[in-house]
């Protein structure tokens, strides 16, 4: 039975979603989880995009990629050598450091994005994977739109690589529009390729979901001699997004005797990582997303209740999805419950102090909410976004008052900012109109709401609300989220946090 | 090139979603739209279930199923001559009707749900065939559960249908694990054994989607002489639901020449409907959905803008993708234009009075949102959900007040029943708790909200917020919803909606 490895990308790739911005703090809690899974690979940044974005990587780097059981790290960059450098400068500390080096192999990407003959880019493919094997020798080199590439072009580029001494071909089905069967021809003749020249070097597949075939593609690709498949967790990305991780784990699993081939994901915490997942990204999974939706494992009421097994081929078991009807009420709240619920969503860390703060906020949660399940527990773990030596600058919702009315909705807003208070109160169209019409001249900056959004985190009654806001200020955007069971509160909390990104981002 | 042809089921297995209950106007909507999706075969129903869903079933095909442009209407029958006679009784007015038997075929199937052996179920399948078809000429059998039955067995199953005069045999991979290669191979197998005795008989497949391979396997299936293929628009349905009608028929449009096959689906329309069913259903469409997600054709920032088209093999215009950035303001809100926009979402029967409410009703929702796009519209159409005379036993919310506060959240109902005026005041833990208790105790009914939810339908400033509550009474599970900008007037409405459901069904 071959191994397939399985890198994940939900740090880079399925963090690149227009509208998703996460901390760095919610980021380094997503690559435990993830790390957690057991993939073989994690890509956890592209540094060289930014300064920010190299800093985070860093921190994610060290707090993920130190100890004999992490999987190799990588980050993504493009064809060049600064980019190369910022990147090999970003994941140095990493106990299995590994670059990524992408290329565009197609006519589009080398004429309209690359601006380079096909000889040019084969030279630029050498030289760089030369210099990227100078910094680290452990390399991937990822052929872009190589599904839509000409193939006796794409196999001299393969061919190169591999004289090159690279680690890992990785071939990208970019704008997700590949075939399976074909995809998976292809794949055996590059295998081929491979094989006559240094049979060592794994073969990877990247396939985006534009047509709803990434996962078919990849595991035809399995089927034909890949070894390695690209993923990220609930198929999150640009666009359609990516193969889901899940998706692929999965049915290789269910069908390993077929493909006589296997992952070591922990397919037990499939639910668990997609639901910490979206909560931090505020991406909503479909309820029939396969295997992590909410109703993935229910089946229709009266309808085939009577022989429910005949419908189940898989079991909710093997993918962690019954762990999410788990709850917690006024009775079994106890702390030894909480620490086990904890420990099943990911969380061990706690000092004691920790813990107790969170058992306060727990028993508050649920004298309000009655019942509180296992994804409900990420609200408890929300720290606050600001450092103690922030706290002169940002605002802070001391208290409000937010009447909804068919006649005359009104607010009114008390706010602290150092030894600053500042009350407003105003009327509006409706109750969130009102109340950021007096948040607004309470702060008095000159941003733009471009966008609200609200969505219930949970099922169960007194639900909790997330609010998500996008603000325009000053030609830059900014995101922000809160989570309460007051979603008044909630949309006071989400505006307050956007507001001080903006002053916080101004500050540096 | 062959012509597939598309079954849409959204309405009998896309609708069997738990959790979901669509109202018998809003199903009527759904199936306007999709047939405007150029269908070639609907099920409407599985009107043997309960009367409500005879009766329903039944004002469907008076809608949709009359004219001489009608695709083939069909219902759901499980395998016995009451549920064919059933189902027959409610297509009988049906320009072009047909019938849908539905057998097991697998060992589980047959010993677990039918109870009977190999060559009972063998008998069944040709007794009841010859049933139907002494009811109309036009009769699909499906196999269910095929993808798991013995082959041999199963090519009995087909060669007795065929020969017994069936119009359709419909493979069915039940539980969704099919692996694409495997089942396009078993399919070409059963087009052999098919075209030895009838080849105008129509070979077809029903895809689950529990391992994410609905669409691969259909595909397959088509590229190894299926013809026709079942779908849900947005994969809806129990567990991980179906094949998505929109990565089917995008798929095959896009590779058409491959497939050397092609559907007649109006892909341009695509994401009107889908919108339209995510909003009658509060089915949330993840944004990166293939085709039909909200970002599915939206580019990251940043990263490829510089070369946008070298990313896009799919164009957002061919699936009506762009239509839902256009956008109607104060000044570009004129009858005119609001005209148009209903078109556009296939709204297009209105008489000059409905339609001055509409527009009434458009104008004050542009003065509280300011920007409205396409799929605010749906909301405009919102019909009241009780009749005249009804009017003297249901709840109508005449004036509210609620407040949100830090320290003591309460409200206040005024409700109307007939000559009847209520007035209550509460408080409670939260805005929602508060209003919920004062509801509760006005209209004393000793119900049981198990669930609350809450979503944006849209993302602009302003957003419409759209809550759906599940009630229980006296065992009885009920749904309601209701959208407004304001959330927590949306809140009432939808509780109240949820307990005027109550009294109509306790009133029948």
């Amino acid at each position: 039975m071959r191994k397939i490895r399985i890198w994940d990308t939900t740090l880079r790739d399925g963090l690149q979603v227009p509208g998703v911005a996460v901390t760095l703090e919610d980021k380094i809690e997503m690559a435990k989880n993830i790390r957690a899974l057991g993939v073989d690979y994690m890509e956890v940044g592209y540094p060289a995009v930014s300064e920010q974005a190299f800093t985070e990587t860093r921190a994610i780097v060290d707090a993920i990629g130190q100890d004999a059981d992490s999987p190799w790290i990588s980050v993504y960059a493009q064809a060049n050598r600064e980019e190369l450098t910022r990147a090999y400068e970003s994941i140095q500390s990493a106990r299995y450091p590994m670059l990524h080096l992408v290329i565009g192999s197609s006519r589009q990407q080398m004429e309209d994005r690359l601006h380079k003959s096909p000889e040019e880019v084969l030279a630029l493919s050498r030289e760089l994977l030369e210099y990227a094997k100078s910094l680290t020798p452990k390399v991937q080199l990822t052929l872009e739109d190589a599904s839509r590439a000409e193939e006796e072009y794409l196999l001299r580029l393969v061919r190169e690589a591999v004289l090159g001494g690279v680690s890992i071909v990785n071939i990208s089905d970019t704008v997700g529009t590949a075939i399976p069967e074909e995809f998976g021809a292809k794949i055996r003749r590059i295998r081929e390729a491979v094989d006559q020249i240094n049979p060592a070097v794994l073969l990877s597949v990247h396939c985006h979901n534009d047509l709803g075939m990434a996962a078919a593609n990849t595991l035809s690709a399995i089927r034909n001699g890949e070894d390695k498949a690209e993923c990220t967790v609930d198929a999150i990305g640009e666009r359609a997004g990516l193969a889901a991780l899940e998706e692929v784990a999965v049915a290789l699993r269910f069908h390993k005797e077929y493909y006589q081939a296997d992952t070591e994901i922990v397919t037990e915490r499939l639910n668990q990582v997609s639901r910490m997942i979206s909560y931090v990204t505020g991406l909503t999974v479909q309820v029939n997303k396969p295997i992590v939706g909410q109703n993935a494992f229910v089946h229709s009421p009266g309808m085939h209740q009577s022989a429910e097994n005949v419908y189940a081929a898989l079991s909710a078991e093997e993918v962690g999805a019954h762990l999410q009807d788990l709850e917690l009420n006024a009775e079994s709240g106890t702390p030894e419950h909480l620490k086990d619920a904890l420990r099943m969503i990911g969380y061990e860390s706690a000092t004691e102090e920790e813990f107790h703060g969170i058992y306060e906020k727990f028993r508050s949660l649920i004298q309000k909410k009655k019942q509180v399940f296992l994804h409900d527990l990420y609200f408890l773990l929300q720290r606050g976004h600001y450092v103690e030596k922030e706290k002169s600058v940002v605002y802070v919702l001391k208290t409000f008052r937010v009447t909804s009315s068919d006649e005359f909705p009104d607010a009114s807003v008390k706010l602290v900012r150092g030894a600053e208070i500042i009350e407003e109160h105003s009327y509006g169209d409706g109750p969130i109109d009102a109340l950021y019409t007096a948040i607004k001249n309470a702060v008095q900056m000159d941003f733009h709401l471009l966008e609200y959004r609200i969505a219930s985190v949970t099922g169960g009654k007194e639900a909790l609300g997330r609010v998500t806001v996008r603000l325009e200020y000053e030609g830059e955007e900014y995101y922000a989220h809160s989570t309460d069971t007051d979603t008044i509160k909630a949309s006071a909390i989400a505006l307050l946090n956007g507001i001080n990104n903006i002053i916080l981002s101004r500050k540096n």
